[in-house]
């Protein structure tokens, strides 16, 4: 195998990206300037090393904690949940959220293996004890995966002295967040829906 | 900038990828094995220098001359002339070629500035004379730009005793080659037409 057939290997495991469109990418990158490949190559090399998770809301961070979490002029009575890291990078776009957020890392999936334990849940009920957190915004897809897991989510805090929200639905209903439109997102957080209620 | 928002920045330069599609593809190897990261940057570190144009038929390649060049099993009367060098890899996966290849390196086009003299028309003359080529199959893209230099190239072989021909029509006109599928480009090869007649 050459060097382009290998970087077309590798290119067609990333998401969306068949084989030919790793063909194109490939030879745009071998005709374009070569220091836009060593760039590349350099941020991919250190990618791992300059990433961690945040010790506190769970996002990828270069900082320890991340700059949300460092934030003091954030709201910390508003915690929003989200499931990955990349949800925190959406919300944060739309700029509608002030308050910080926790990643779970997933959601519960009984049929993949995915249970409560293997998510961030222990570790949100103890920040909303500990953390004086007014509200929790569950901001999940609004999948069967999402609806489960905000469903348990409320369950796991409902002797605690603080109100849960979901999103609006203004999603729609079997999309994923990371497509939202910055004003459907908007719209998604001020029409938020108390749960339980 | 952070390292996900420069790998972010770095990818949506690529063809085909928006802001989206970058962030998909970053947060996705972050999340993959590192190696599968430090594998991508190696190979993006060593590309220009391990690939090369080829002096016979100047397409990229690692060795000198390309492996199709190299092959004696070819068909050497039989020379097929293509825009770049992706369009080699096309015609190689249909099978349907046995001869060897020509990269002009773009087609002619006066409104972006580019003219005979930036192809390699002039060598494609030279090699139809010292090869003692009996058939020149244009393959190329079947739009304006793309008759064009077929046009062109067969005026300036009129001269040489060698039969043009080129691609049947079965590519869709003002397509791209490189997203035909291999039935479409076997047929192109079998019902290709002499130019000329």
């Amino acid at each position: 195998m050459n060097s382009i057939d290998g970087i077309i290997a590798l290119l067609s495991k990333l998401p969306g990206i068949g084989k030919k469109s790793a063909g194109r990418l490939a030879y745009h990158i071998l005709e374009s300037d070569r220091s836009f490949a060593r760039l590349l190559s350099e941020q991919l090399a250190s990618l791992h090393d300059s990433i961690r998770h945040c010790s506190m809301c769970g996002s990828w961070t270069e900082s320890e904690p991340c700059p949300i979490c460092a934030d003091s002029t954030r709201d910390t009575a508003l915690l929003c949940v989200v499931e990955r890291s990349q949800d925190v990078r959406v919300i944060e776009e739309s700029r509608e959220f002030r308050g910080r957020f926790h990643v779970l890392g997933g959601l519960i999936a009984p049929l993949e293996g995915i249970n409560p334990d293997d998510l961030a849940i222990g570790s949100l009920v103890r920040r909303v004890r500990q953390e004086h957190i007014a509200e929790v915004i569950l901001a999940l897809n609004p999948t069967v995966e999402g609806d489960t897991t905000s469903l348990y989510i409320q369950k796991m805090l409902q002797n605690s002295p603080v109100t849960i929200t979901r999103l609006a639905s203004g999603l729609p209903v079997g999309g994923d967040l990371e497509y939202a439109d910055r004003l459907t997102l908007s719209r998604s957080f001020r029409g938020r829906t108390k749960m339980g209620a």
